[in-house]
């Protein structure tokens, strides 16, 4: 079947650069961006340096391209979670515990996102910088709907929520380790447990200013 | 006065020491500390490269010097604050509100102790790993003890939440400017009150599994 083997050769560059990308990732993990080399990606695949510039025109480019990957794959996740039908606190619950347990099954990739952005040219990372805002804007723009149908505390600064919520998953690449006796999709649980009693509101629970009489501690 | 001027003359090395030490951390913030060279430095205090080493004997010696002042800074701020009287919430709101608005105050050195420190040889990178353990324990043990006098929701797990909410605070540096609209202080206060609505628990408001009923639509 002469059809089958023409579309077999087209797929074979396709997978054997995916499978560059995956050793890149690795290698950036293990060593930082910074000091790795083409030399060392090479190594990590298993073919001549020469020739992998058949699937990748430099480094900077392997970073590009991974990190467009794991945040198309990222956000299209957590966009599909968050487009299920729920009221603002359930889609909220739904975009953190997505988010999480993203990150926590993919530590390595996301932590290259979160962190290795930095060493690509002012375009590029203008680029990756924009992408990640959008899931500043979702979650911002959420926490404001909670607000208006008077299911998030009025008192709560719906960008400052924002950025501690985001604060708090962007760091899980940091700690989680998949074979450590936590479940990705439990440290997403717990994580929108946590964020939905930070922000939710509702006349029996709260008394506007409730918290102030603990603050006098700190002040 | 003899004794005055020996005095200022032992002085002095100690207060170049110390622009020495300033005009690295602003080095490392705007080049990152891989990309520095001593002679940045230098540069960067005004003095010629030779007569650096007078204060410093390498650029490791420099980030360590860097990390363990803005350590011991931090802890004992942090330290000095939970020691008030208080009950475990509390001191949770004083370990969070101190620990926000010093991260907020010292944006620059904060990045160079949660990132920076991977660059150190691996007993320096061990030992301020230890120390930044000590924040980690300190909360965690607040919880548990939070949690002991029926404070704090018995089904959080002290460790995941300590994770959760050192994420929050570690990444302030990240997006936090001291020109902003928003003064360090009242990062400190909002994150506390988020923090503690998160943990904090009643028999009047807390319904043991209250949050599983909008968990669905995540799972």
């Amino acid at each position: 079947m002469p059809a089958t083997k023409k579309e077999s050769q087209r797929r074979e560059p396709r997978r054997r650069r995916g499978e560059v990308l995956d050793a890149a990732v690795r290698v950036f993990h293990a060593k930082g961006y910074d000091a790795t080399s083409i030399q060392d990606i090479a190594d990590e695949v298993g073919i001549l340096k020469g020739s992998i510039y058949y699937y990748i025109t430099s480094k900077e480019d392997v970073l590009f391209e991974i990190l467009k990957d794991v945040h198309d794959e990222a956000f299209k996740t957590v966009a599909d979670a968050v487009a299920l039908d729920g009221d603002p606190l359930q889609k909220i619950r739904a975009f953190v515990s997505t988010l999480a347990k993203f990150n926590a099954d993919h530590p390595e990739r996301m932590g290259i996102f979160l962190h290795d952005f930095r060493s690509l040219s002012d375009d590029r990372r203008n680029e990756i910088v924009r992408e990640r805002d959008r899931y500043d804007r979702m979650l911002r723009k959420l926490i404001s709907d909670g607000q208006d149908q008077g299911l998030v505390c009025p008192d709560i600064d719906p960008k400052l929520a924002t950025l501690a919520i985001m604060g708090m998953i962007n760091t899980i690449y940091q700690w989680y380790r998949p074979t450590g006796r936590l479940q990705s999709k439990y440290i997403g649980s717990v994580y929108a447990d946590m964020v939905i009693r930070a922000l939710a509101c509702s006349p029996e629970t709260h008394t506007p200013g409730h918290l102030s009489a603990e603050a006098s501690l700190a002040t």
